[in-house]
């Protein structure tokens, strides 16, 4: 049974009893901010090798996604294990399989593999495959949509993008952007409707899609295939036109108790960060916000983690849920295992100083600790609390005079801050 | 003629002409900000080598410093100076020699090696070399300061920190405290009290200070000596305490014409940014407010350039003036050279998205072309105006796909979300 019709029935399904005990939060609450939509719990039944059922929204930690896959130009099925395997270490909450080939075989393939070996939910956006199957976007069609859809979500794909809200009012609002479209996604379906004349299928049939989530207990995220691509185009028309139709449709899922998330910007100033954030609360009535970025620069390129980090960093404390990482290598090409995992480790940085600032405990106590630890130059304990052991010990290493004084590397021991003056003299 | 006796004889100092040209500020309005104290202008007019006189405060881009300097630890002119260059290669606006050693003579080489070869204003902390002249920090007095104060500025020291106003009281106050002080000046000196029985000399001989710094044309930079060093203290009494005593103190200096500007924290979790901001503009009546992070995560060692430059990226949103790096090596050493690089890239970045949300025109412009440039696979055009040219190519070299394409390695050239629609057809 998925999670709805458990809940109809009265029973407590325990992807819900898990996610409470994990993140501290009482039980009756999480069930309640489940059935009204304002949290999702990510977890497909048929999803075998799944550990950690997620709960993504109100009242709970924010969480971190990984964006990995082949793509025709580096196709290494061992190279994206590795990036999960990666990614998943360095803390990612969830993955996403965002693989695009020549042949739908092998994406199936990848996608087989990662759900083999993926023990935090696994996202995927079915249209990519689509668009595979049918020769070029041009040529899709929603009975191979649903077919698609429906494969995936049977292997246990636990959320998939589902860019619903690009409808052919997009394709006029678009013409006044610096850059039309910049979501992969969006870009087809823009193409699509052009190219036949005719009205998203996704947003016609979108009817069908609910039913297929709720067998599987899918969680749809609603994709902002009309996402700002550029400071420019931050907060206009287009992106706010699409955000009132993700907000219907969301309330459809709702009707059907399909879980739904919804996605948002993008490149976005920072002083908009906030607005948009309250937007999507006001026009999605709670349901949880899943951004990329945002990105309050656009020439940082080799950066834009850290842009990226920022621009999440605020997004999650105005109450942004799930921020989908940016790598160091955002707008040149895909991600090498190091970038993942610096993305990853970046955005836990920027989800972590939210749940700190929104009054989390338990992060206020860890920070506590480790500054404890770092008062009595206790660099054991302080490696406890890092949040990358890996790079700690790197910079440790190279600062030899760390072990042998009990002090660091930044003065000679007599003109250490906190040791000259020291409420107990220690020596 | 130092700038504020050229304004009282009503002469246009070059150094206001230059920032508002530089700034493409109106030049009455920046003489107002100046005389105001809104802004100050860092020009010693013996520092010979100094070719950008660099304006901080209202209205102006938001400016970048990094602190380099050698400890006992770790003493090579060589390398201080070459941490010099690449900061200032890297965009630094300002730099801070905060050597320590244990002779007062090396302390004097490695600065005047450092001003002979610094474009940009440079900085200091005299009380680090009165502990050392004095043997030790409990041993520091007056007259000692005043003579290393003056050597320094005479010699061409732009701006220098002063920790007046640690006083007394403090003691008390630190006692309640995680980590009773991290900053060095500060302990320095509440460990002078605590010894000597007496208050801070800083405080005490303030005019004396002043005297000399009207003189010079040096700009006061007001130390925050209890700034709190983790989250745990963050905005407790001993900081507001402090900033209050700051306040003071940059009434008196503008009485006596001396530029001054206010440093600040610290740790201090991302909610409470915006109000460290507001208290300090109006307790300080509008000085410029000179930031070292904050730092609003404690448990980031590795990347707490990261952490500094989301909560940097905030504070100059919210009005801060000044952000002073903060290296991935914090808290655990020195930085090396490639640090340094590293701190001023992503602490100009935070400053970058700062303007860019307070409405800056020029680096509003510098994205729309950079996203233009994008749009059309212009590599070359993106180059020009990316942030870090060096860390583009090399990202660029690694993506070989790109060149070929004219497209990028995310995916294949028929899956490419900016052709795939294109509003102008290109093929």
């Amino acid at each position: 049974m998925s999670i709805f019709e458990k809940l109809k029935k009265g029973i407590m399904p325990g992807e819900i009893r898990f996610v409470a005990r994990e993140e501290k939060i009482d039980l009756e609450v999480l069930k309640e901010n489940v059935k009204k939509g304002f949290t999702v719990i990510l977890a497909n039944k048929n999803h075998k090798s799944l550990k950690i059922p997620t709960g993504v929204g109100k009242d709970l930690c924010v969480k971190v996604n990984a964006n990995i896959g082949a793509s025709p130009v580096f196709f290494s099925i061992k190279k994206e294990l590795k990036k999960l395997k990666v990614a998943v270490e360095a803390g990612a909450d969830t993955v996403m399989d965002l693989t695009i080939l020549n042949k739908s075989e092998d994406i199936d393939k990848v996608r087989r593999e990662m759900l083999a070996n993926c023990s935090v939910p696994l996202g995927t956006v079915p249209i990519y495959q689509v668009a595979v199957e049918t020769g070029c976007p041009h040529n899709m069609d929603v009975k191979t949509y649903l077919k698609v859809f429906e494969r995936q979500v049977k292997e246990g794909v636990d959320f998939t993008t589902v860019h619903a809200g690009v409808t052919r009012k997009a394709l006029k609002l678009v013409k006044k952007r610096l850059i039309p479209v910049v979501s992969r996604g969006g870009s087809f379906l823009l193409s699509w409707m052009k190219k036949n004349n005719k009205e998203n299928f996704l947003y016609e049939y979108f009817d069908e899609i609910l039913d297929i989530a709720y067998e599987y207990n899918v969680t749809l995220s609603l994709g902002d295939g009309l996402r700002p691509g550029c400071i420019f185009d931050a907060t206009d028309k287009a992106q706010i036109y699409e955000l009132k139709v993700l907000g219907e449709l969301a309330e459809k899922a709702r009707a059907k108790n399909v879980q739904v998330m919804i996605e948002g910007p993008g490149h976005i100033p920072l002083n908009q960060i906030e607005k948009n954030v309250k937007l999507e609360k006001k026009i999605c009535r709670g349901a949880p916000f899943y951004v990329l970025g945002p990105l309050p620069l656009d020439r940082a390129a080799g950066y834009d983690h850290i842009v990226s980090g920022i621009g999440g960093a605020l997004a999650a404390f105005f109450g942004a849920d799930f921020l989908c990482y940016v790598t160091p290598r955002e707008h040149i090409g895909l991600p090498s295992e190091e970038d993942v995992r610096e993305g990853v480790v970046v955005t836990k940085i920027s989800a972590l100083i939210a749940d700190l600032a929104k009054g989390n405990r338990q992060e206020f106590l860890k920070n506590k600790l480790i500054s404890e630890a770092r008062k009595n130059f206790d660099w054991g304990r302080m490696r406890n609390l890092v949040i990358d052991k890996e790079k700690f010990d790197k910079y440790l290493k190279s600062s030899p005079h760390i072990k042998e004084k009990k002090g660091c590397s930044m003065c000679g021991d007599e003109f250490c801050a906190l040791k000259v003056f020291s409420q107990k003299r220690r020596r």
